[in-house]
């Protein structure tokens, strides 16, 4: 960093996004993305016209498109927050709600702890249980900004919106933001409970199983007290902050939402054939319900497996937090990419040559 | 706002962005976008394989965009960096650079109070000369954050770098922020001086000379520790801010800079013929070297004008603060939209009829 730094960021850790090498072609399992492509139809909205437009800035409001989710998910368009990717949304939530401090499970999103830390916010890191789970009843009574992602990454596991339930009804004075990045791939949303707790705020992605994290569009939902609160932080930074095409390309996603219920079900069966293919070679793979698998091999070590993987073509992706390195997050792919990791698995079990 | 907002915030006054009213079509002479749509090539970038690509993340680093206008413009790629909009380098430089307090303007870009309250930092207003004219005098020696529109907006007025680096001299612990976001149309780049100066940072958008305001890029340029800061930030709250689209449409651009070139001389001349006409019609018409004017009638109220204009299907942007509410701010448009513009002005300098 410069001199000219404010000294509070000089022991910032920024967020390390997965890797994207570039010496060679990989098999991708290491950063969540959905294997497949947009819908046609979205693929299709990139159209001349909308080049030609990009003179113009985009409408800041986004309201074609915030009605357009509102009407798919039964909820108002006052009820939607649209941002640059949910970081963004995350981000303003954190910088929006975590005056009186944060707190989230040990092993969660590592950006939680960035963005905490970015705004030094007091924070509280709450272990998750020993097989993984989260016991809701740790985050009851906290009367600060609770964050829980659900499915939580890498964990893949889940709660039940009953759960979450506690800790909204006990913590009435603080915001509590459920991270359903993952939630299609067979979690059960918080949604219908923003009509009854105005402190929820349950933030999405088109990233994931919209197959868009190359067009970085993120929405939340709440309350539309809480919805304001984000937009004056957006109209304090950065007013535009979604660019044109992109909301076009949400809009057609939206248009195009069985494509994506087709997809979700084709990545939860290839989740569940490869969970059942990890255990019959001994792994011990978490209950996920996610689009990634969290797996440890009982004759391997979690980052050998990680490199041997790599020298092999296929990346995945290894934490060094010392409850969780001896496994990997391993996104689910397609059919054929499974097969190929699992071969590579197998090869690497057995101790065949490179 | 919310009973959960961080009281802090309860003062913060939000950026209001132009006005796009979708009532009517409108000869939009009010955001200083481009009247010329990209160049062909950026359209064409738009292909269906970019669309196919979409379901995987950007390049975070956006290296080979950085390396695109390292050589544009003469520097190394460690010297770029690149935002979601200049808005967002904006907002970071506050961020980063301005805990001991940031000084501009009274008559600026609106949005650098906005910043300054958000991140509660102390700010000074110092008013421009009589004749709307920046004494560089005036921001020597402060030791905080220096921020100067240059060109600036909404005046259009231009200092040299001679004069910047007076600045740069006298306050060699502090940052100076150039936002040279139009000085693509007459200004003079303070970007030489980034060699000589480690506390210089340029801004720049791809929103204005670039036909993209659509398509959300700004860059900056900077000795490389500045430029670490600033990646630093950006991977504490959104690292991957460039969505896959603007970076291969800014790659585009860079790559058909003749174009780009060819719509300022032509912007430029339609200025220097607008500035003319309407001094012909008794305007006072401050020399402007931005992709807009800023000027006042002897005869018609500032505000009356702008609506009056606004009955006749023209938008310009008239601002409410006392110093300039006699202005209005006329974003060159095409030589056609201009001539409009001017027949809407002569019709209402002689009270004709709407």
């Amino acid at each position: 960093m410069s001199g000219f730094l404010d000294p509070k960021f000089q022991t910032l850790e920024a967020y390390t996004p997965g890797e994207q090498p570039r010496d060679m072609q990989y098999i991708k399992l290491n950063t969540n993305e959905s294997p497949y492509p947009p819908a046609p139809r979205v693929v299709q909205a990139l159209t001349r016209e909308q080049g030609q437009l990009l003179r113009l800035y985009p409408d800041p409001t986004g309201q074609a498109l915030k009605e357009r989710l509102a009407r798919l998910y039964g909820v108002a368009a006052e009820n939607v927050f649209l941002g640059n990717g949910s970081d963004e949304i995350l981000n303003f939530a954190f910088l929006a709600y975590g005056a009186k401090g944060v707190v989230f499970p040990d092993i969660s999103y590592g950006f939680y702890q960035v963005y905490a830390d970015l705004y030094g916010l007091e924070r509280e890191s709450i272990p998750l249980k020993e097989d993984f789970s989260l016991d809701c009843r740790d985050y009851c009574g906290k009367g600060k900004l609770v964050v829980i992602a659900n499915p939580n990454a890498p964990t893949g596991m889940a709660v039940s919106p009953e759960q979450i339930r506690q800790i909204l009804l006990s913590n009435p004075d603080a915001v509590v933001l459920i991270d359903e990045a993952y939630v299609d791939f067979g979690g059960e949303t918080c949604l219908p409970l923003i009509r009854e707790y105005p402190n929820l705020l349950v933030v999405r992605t088109f990233s994931k199983s919209r197959c868009l994290a190359g067009g970085r569009l993120g929405y939340a939902f709440a309350q539309p007290e809480l919805i304001r609160d984000l937009e004056k932080l957006k109209y304090s930074t950065n007013p535009y902050n979604i660019n044109r095409l992109t909301l076009a390309l949400g809009q057609a996603t939206v248009d195009a939402d069985e494509y994506y219920r087709d997809i979700c079900e084709k990545i939860v069966e290839s989740r569940r054939w490869t969970a059942g293919q990890l255990e019959a070679l001994g792994f011990q793979v978490l209950p996920s319900q996610a689009n990634f698998l969290f797996a440890r091999s009982q004759a391997v070590d979690g980052e050998a497996l990680y490199q041997q993987l790599k020298k092999r073509g296929i990346l995945v992706r290894h934490f060094t937090a010392p409850r969780i390195c001896q496994y990997n997050r391993i996104t689910i792919g397609t059919q054929a990419q499974m097969e190929a990791f699992l071969d590579a698995v197998k090869e690497i079990l057995t101790g065949g040559a490179l």
